[in-house]
C-alpha cells in the first residue's frame, strides 16, 4: 500500500474510535443514563461528533482523498478501498459544501423539532409540531442543495440512505405492489378472522428475556460479539468492531411484539457480525444501505419469523420458557403471527398492509419535495391516502401523522428503505429456495442455521462494497421485482386463509 | 472572571468531556462489552486518553496555569479556582517531567502485569507474577522520581492518593492502632462464636438486586442521577455530571457479601452525587482524595451498616423481598454481619481486623520503597506479617501476597487510605453524635437520611475544596487520632460479645 492509501487507513482508524464513542454514548442514552445524568452525556456527544465532523472535513483529508481518486493511484487500490475512496470523497465534497454555520443551525433545529414531536404526539396535536416539521423540511431541501446543487432533492435524499435508488425505480416497483395487493386484500377482508383470545395473558418480563436470548441464538446471533438491553424502542447498534447489540421493549401483555423486535433487530445484527473483518478500517464496514439492512431483518422477522414451520422446533421450548404457551395450541400462535387486517399504525402492521403504510408514506415525500403540498395540508393528505390505501381513516393526528418519528429529525427518504428490504426478500427467497431446496422444509428440520450461512455467505460477509441492485444482479441475475414478493404473500395467505377454497 | 480564567474553565470543561467518556468505556467493558468487542473497546480508550493527555500536557495549558497562579491575578480567584489552578499546575508539572517514551512503556507495562496477576493468582503461582510486579515496582519507583525529584518515592505515592498525608502521620496512627486492637482481639477470640447456620441457603439473584435498591433508596442515593449494574468485583464510578453508578456481584450463597457492598458502593455515591454543582469545571468536582472517599464508602457500610439498628426498621423489607430472611432470627443476623475473626483475605475480612490487613500493606510498601525487600522476599515477608499480626498464615500465594489487584497496576500508596477512612469515620461519629445525639437511636427511628443529610452538609457538597486533614480540623477542630475508633470497636464488641460479664 502507498503512504496516501496508509494515511487514509489512519483517518479511517481515528473515524472508528469516534463512531465507538458516539455510539456507545448513544447506547447508554437510550439503555441506561439517569435522568440528572443526560444532559452530560448528550454535551458529549455534541462535542466529539464536532471534533469527528471537523476531522472528517479537513483540508489535510479532502487532499489524501483527492491524491487518491486520480485514475492512476485509483486503479492500484483493491476493491474495499476504491469503494472507501469514491464513497468518502463524495461525502466529503458534500460536507464542505454545507456553511458550517448552517450545520449547527440544522442540527440544533432537529434535536428541537424531536422533542416538539414527542410533546405534540402525547398532546395529540399537529399544530404544536407543524412550526418545526415546517422548518424542518425546509432546511432540509436547502442541506440537500448545498450538498448536490444540481441534483433534484428528493433523488439525493434515495440515494443517501440507499445508495443508486431513485423514483422512478421505486414508483414503478411500489405501483406494481399497490396493484398486486388489492385483490389479495380484498380476499382476506371478506375471509373468516381467527379467535385468537387465547393469547390474552400476563407475561414474565423475565420470562420474556430468556425467550429474546434463545429466539436470538436460534437464528444465529453470536453473544460473544453482542449484547442485549432494554429501551424505549428497539435498536441494533455496532460500538466498535466486534460488538453489535440490541436492544428490546418488553410488555407483560404482548409477548409476541417482543419476539418479533427480537427477530427483526436480530436480523440486522447477524448481518453486522458477520461482515468480513479484513474491510477494518475501509467503509465497507459501514454499511449506510438502509434497504439492504432492512431486507435482512425483515427476512428474518417475516420470511423466517412468520412461518409456522420456523416454531414448530421451538414452540416446546418456548412453552418451557414461558408457561403460558403451554396453554396456546400451536396452531392458534400461528394464526397471531399471521393476523393480516388494516390498521393505523405502521410498527403494529401485519407484513402485507405494512407495505401500503410505507407507500403512503413514500407518496407524501415525494409530494412535499415536488412542492405539491404545504405542511398545513399535510394531516388531512394523510388521513385520505390512509382511507385510499387502507379503508380506514385516523380518528386522531396520533394516530396519522404524528406517530413515526423519522420525519421530525429530517430522516425523509429513509421510509421506503423498509419497503425495498421487503422487495429484496422475495429475490433473496427465490434464489435461497433454488439453491437450498424449500425453506419450508429447511425450518421444520431446525436449519435455520443453514440460512443464515447462506445469508453470511452472500450478503452479510461483503458489508457495502456491492449497493443492493449489485447484490441483486449479483445473486439473482436478474432486475429488481416486486413479483417475488407478491408470490410470497399470495401462496403464504392463500393457505393460511384457505383463500382458494 | 478574566480572559485566562475563562479559558482555564474551558479547558476544564475539555476534559470533563474526555473523563466521560473514558468513564464510560470503562464501565461497559467491566458490565457490558461481549468478549470480541473488547479490544475495540479497549483501542478506544488507549485513543481518548492519549488525546487527553496531550490537551493536560499542552504548551498553552501550562501557559494558562502559569498566568493564573502569579500572585496579582491568583489572589483575585475564588476558593475553588484557587484549588483548580494550584492542583493542575502540580500535576501539569508533574507530568510534564515524565518522558513520553516512559510513559508509554509505563501504561503497556501496567496492563500486562495486571494481566499476569491475573494469571498467576488463578494458578495459584507468585512465579508468574514475580518478573512484572519487579517491573512495575521500579519503574513505579522512577515514575514519581520523575515527577517529583526532590522527594522520597513512598512520600509521592502517599500524597497522590491523599492529599497532604505522609509516612509520619501514618505510622503515628497505625502504631495507635496495633497497640489498641490487641487486648480487644484477644478478647474475642477468647469468647464464645455465635452459631450461623441459620443463614445457609440459596439466594435468588434477582431478588438480592431488589434488596441493593432497597438499602440504596433507604440510605439516599438518587436513582434520578445514578443507575447500577452487575460486574466482577463492585465500584462505583461517576459517568459525566449528574450520573454517579455503582456495580455489584452477587453470589446465591452469601447475600450479605452484596448487601455490603451496595451499602459500601452507595456511601461513594452518595458523596458524589452531592457536590455542590458550582463547583463545575473546577478540581473541586474531582475528589482524589481517597481517604476521605473511602471514610463515607465505610462510614455507611461499617459505622452505619454493621449496626443492629440500622436494620430493625427494614428487617421485615428484607424477608418481603427475600424471603428466606423471614426464617433467619434478627439476633443471628446482627451476630453474621459483626462476626469478628482473623482471616486471610482482606476484602472478606471484618471491620476490626480489617485494620490489620491494611497495616500489614502499608509496612511492606513501606519496605519496598525504602529498598528493604526484594520481590523475590515478598511473599515470605507477606506470610511472617499476616502471623505477626492475625496469628494466622496462608497456606498459598493465592491466600497471600496475589490476593490484591493494586500492585499490579503500580497503585502502591493506595491501601492506608482504606484504614485512614476508618479513622476519619471515628472521628466524625464522635462529632455527628455531639450534634445530632446517640446513632443508635436515630438508626433504631429509621432517620438513617439524617445523617446522611449531615454528611452532604458537613462533607459532600465541598468535593475536594478542603483535604482531609483539613476537613477533619474544621469539623472536629482537633487532631487526626485513632482513639476514637477505638473507642467505638471497644464500646460495640464489648456489648455484641459481652466482653464485660
Amino acid at each position: 500500500m502507498n503512504k496516501t492509501a496508509e494515511k487514509l487507513k489512519e483517518y479511517m482508524k481515528k473515524f472508528q474510535q469516534y463512531q465507538t464513542i458516539e455510539a456507545l454514548l448513544s447506547w447508554d442514552l437510550s439503555t441506561m443514563t439517569p435522568e440528572k445524568g443526560i444532559e452530560s452525556k448528550t454535551d458529549a456527544l455534541g462535542y466529539f461528533s464536532t471534533e469527528s465532523f471537523r476531522l472528517a472535513t479537513s483540508k489535510e483529508y479532502g487532499e489524501i482523498l483527492k491524491e487518491l481518486s486520480a485514475p492512476e493511484q485509483f486503479q492500484q487500490l483493491d476493491d474495499a478501498m476504491k469503494v472507501t475512496v469514491r464513497r468518502e470523497l463524495r461525502d466529503y465534497e458534500r460536507f464542505v459544501r454545507v456553511p458550517e454555520k448552517f450545520y449547527t443551525e440544522y442540527v440544533t433545529l432537529k434535536a428541537r423539532s424531536q422533542k416538539a414531536w414527542e410533546s405534540a404526539k402525547k398532546a395529540n396535536d399537529f399544530s404544536v409540531f407543524a412550526p418545526y416539521l415546517d422548518k424542518v423540511i425546509s432546511m432540509t431541501k436547502q442541506y440537500v442543495r448545498y450538498m448536490e446543487p444540481d441534483q433534484k432533492p428528493y433523488e439525493v435524499l434515495l440515494d443517501l440512505f440507499e445508495e443508486g435508488m431513485n423514483s422512478a425505480a421505486i414508483d414503478r416497483i411500489f405501483d406494481e405492489l399497490k396493484v398486486g395487493l388489492r385483490p389479495l386484500l380484498e380476499k382476506i377482508k371478506a375471509s373468516r378472522q381467527p379467535d385468537l383470545s387465547a393469547l390474552q395473558g400476563k407475561y414474565d418480563i423475565q420470562a420474556q428475556k430468556k425467550v429474546q436470548d434463545m429466539l436470538l441464538s436460534y437464528i444465529g446471533f453470536d453473544f460473544t460479539q453482542g449484547a442485549t438491553a432494554e429501551s424505549e424502542h428497539p435498536f441494533t447498534t455496532e460500538i466498535g468492531s466486534g460488538d453489535v447489540r440490541v436492544t428490546n421493549h418488553y410488555k407483560e401483555d404482548d409477548p409476541i411484539a417482543a419476539m418479533f423486535s427480537a427477530i427483526h433487530e436480530g436480523g440486522h445484527a447477524i448481518f453486522g457480525q458477520n461482515i468480513d473483518p479484513s474491510y477494518e478500517n475501509t467503509a465497507v464496514m459501514q454499511v449506510n444501505l438502509m434497504g439492504l439492512h432492512e431486507s435482512q431483518s425483515r427476512f428474518y422477522e417475516n420470511i423466517l419469523g412468520r412461518n409456522p414451520n420456523f416454531w414448530s422446533p421451538v414452540y416446546s421450548k418456548l412453552g418451557e420458557l414461558l408457561p403460558n404457551f403451554k396453554e396456546i395450541p400451536f396452531d392458534t400462535f400461528c394464526q397471531a403471527i399471521n393476523y393480516v387486517q388494516p390498521s393505523l399504525i405502521r410498527v403494529d402492521a401485519d407484513e402485507v398492509t405494512y407495505c401500503l403504510h410505507i407507500i403512503l408514506r413514500y407518496e407524501i415525500e415525494r409530494a412535499i419535495f415536488n412542492d405539491e403540498v404545504t405542511t398545513e395540508e399535510l394531516p388531512q393528505l394523510w388521513n385520505d391516502k390512509m382511507e385510499e390505501l387502507l379503508g380506514i381513516r385516523p380518528s386522531s393526528d396520533a394516530e396519522g401523522i404524528l406517530q413515526d418519528m423519522h420525519w421530525s429529525d429530517g430522516s425523509f427518504g429513509y421510509f421506503p428503505s423498509y419497503l425495498l428490504g421487503s422487495v429484496y426478500d422475495g429475490m433473496f427467497l427465490q434464489q435461497i429456495e433454488k439453491e437450498l431446496g424449500s425453506i419450508d422444509d429447511l425450518l421444520a428440520q431446525g436449519k435455520v442455521l443453514e440460512i443464515t450461512k447462506w445469508l453470511n455467505t452472500n450478503i452479510h460477509q461483503y458489508g457495502s462494497l456491492y449497493t443492493s441492485r449489485e447484490v441483486i444482479e449479483r445473486l439473482c441475475g436478474k432486475e429488481l421485482s416486486a413479483q417475488p414478493l407478491l408470490d410470497y404473500f399470495n401462496k403464504k395467505y392463500n393457505t393460511i386463509y384457505s383463500l382458494d377454497h
